[in-house]
Formats: structure tokens, sequence, C-alpha cells
């Protein structure tokens, strides 16, 4: 059997996080439709158009360690998806529901600000500098999506559920 | 049909969160077991004790909603878990295990992160001032904790994993 490097840490987890984003994709979709007010909307959307654009940079450092961008089953955002489904269905038509929607999308964002962090890390003791400036651009954007999402529930969203009550 | 208000999303969150401390306590014992080097172990069983003391707090909250403490299936912890697990099995024995764990170890501290910044604005929002500071202080325990493994991830296991290639 082949030792297992960090090398093919890396791999698995550039892997893990191609599954999530995919998924996550479709997610932000669901959410977008879902969301009661404008604003939420449209962070979801904004999102989304980021998240093909951290798909593209993780098929380009398949492409430097000349292998097939190729997503494995990860469990975790298939978890986390799953209860933000759950809000969606439970909470549809109630003052609350955005509130769970942007929470629901805080924790993907964490999701992916812990597997982007990490990858840098290892991309940086491997020696591929180039792979590493671009999981820092994505973990960047990241961090600002998050910011984004407590500030639009700060200001509106859980306000909003707690004046309906 | 009762009608879903943040009250609702707050103690929902609440029972999602403690479900998913006492997983986490369980999985820090085997990141413990499992991991190679000492201070891996000893991170780990530090997280532990502390992960005792936020469930604690979780159940102060619960008593201040005259609520009895109850978990509810955290299908996102469980998939964060999971993926530990994986990683336990597939990289033991090699020099990339305790990267390998130390960035399982992480993607739980963001979930919890995630979790208890949410959970800490809805208590505000709320009015619940106690319970806004409980979940504070957690959070601000879990921020530490994700620093204290990325400098061990940094100082010790990549280089270890990445001189033993």
């Amino acid at each position: 059997m082949k030792q297992k490097t960090l090398e093919s840490l890396f791999h698995d987890g550039l892997r893990d996080i191609y599954y999530a984003e995919r998924k996550i994709l479709k997610a932000l979709t669901q959410l977008g439709r879902g969301a009661e007010s404008e604003e939420a909307k449209s962070a979801f959307q904004t999102h989304k158009e980021e998240t093909e654009g951290q798909i593209a940079r993780l098929e380009q450092i398949f492409e430097m360690m000349d292998k097939r961008p190729r997503g494995k089953t990860c469990p975790a955002i298939d978890g986390i998806i799953e209860e933000g489904e759950e809000i969606l269905e439970e909470f549809k038509g109630g003052p609350a529901l955005d509130a769970g929607l942007i929470a629901a999308a805080q924790a993907v964002e964490h999701y992916e600000i812990a597997r982007y962090g990490t990858l840098k890390r290892w991309a940086t003791v491997l020696g591929m500098n180039d792979a590493a400036q671009l999981l820092d651009e994505t973990l960047k954007e990241e961090y600002a999506t998050d910011e984004k999402l407590t500030k639009l529930a700060d200001d509106d969203a859980n306000r909003h559920a707690v004046a309906a009550e």
C-alpha cells in the first residue's frame, strides 16, 4: 500500500472541498429561492456567483497537480446542507425564516473557512505557492461573505424575526 | 400549528449544539488516543476538558429558559466527525496523521464558532443577556482553540508530515 503522505492528504482535502462547493452551489440556489427578504436573496445570489469562481480555482489546482478534478463525498457538507433544508421547511412562512437561513449559510461559510485555511497551509508547506495563493483568495472571500451575513442578520433578519413576535 | 419564532429557532439551535458538544466530547477522546505526537494528544485533552464546561453552560441556558436539556440530532456534526474518523483510519501509521487530525478538529471548531456566534446574536436580540454572556464565553474559547490548533499545525504537524516524505 502506498504510504499516505501530506500530499495525499492535500489531494483528498481538495476533492472533499470540490464536492462540497458543487453541493453549495445547488444549496445557494435553494436558499435564494426560499429567502423572504430581497437583501437575503441578493446575498445568496452574490455568493453563488463567487462559488462558481471558487470552483474554477480548485480546477486550476487539480490541473497544477496533473490530476483530474474529481470530488469525494463529503458527509460534513451533506449534513450542514441538510440542516439548512430542515430550517427552510420548518420555518417557511414564519418571521424567523431568514434568520435561520442566514445561520445555515454561515455554517457553510465556516466549513469552507476551516477547509481552505488548512489547504492553504498544506500547499505552502508542500511548496505549492501558486496553489496557496489561489486558496488564499478564496479564503478571503469566505471571510468577507461570513462578515456580510453577520451584518445582514444583525441589521435586518434577526430584528425582523423578533419584531414579528 | 404554533408559529415558528426566533425563540423557537434559538431553542432548536441550542438543542443542535447540545447534541453536537456531546458527540465532540467522544470524538476528542478518540482523537487524543489516535494522535501521534504528545503535543496533539495534549491539545485534544485540553479541549475535551473545555468542552465539559461548555456543555455545563448550555445546561444553564436551558435552565434559564425552563426547558429540559435535550439534544436534537445534528447531521452536520455527525458528518464532520465521520470525516475525522476516516482520516484516523486511512492515515494511521503515516507521517501525515496528526496534520489530518488537527484539520478535522479545526472543522469541528469552525462549526462551533458558526453556531455559537449565531446563538449569541439571537440571545441578544431576544433580550436574554445572561445567556448571551455565557455563549460569548464559549465562543471566545472556540476561537482560542482554533488558533492554538493552527499554531500546532504550522509549528509541528505539517512540517513533520512533509519532512517524512
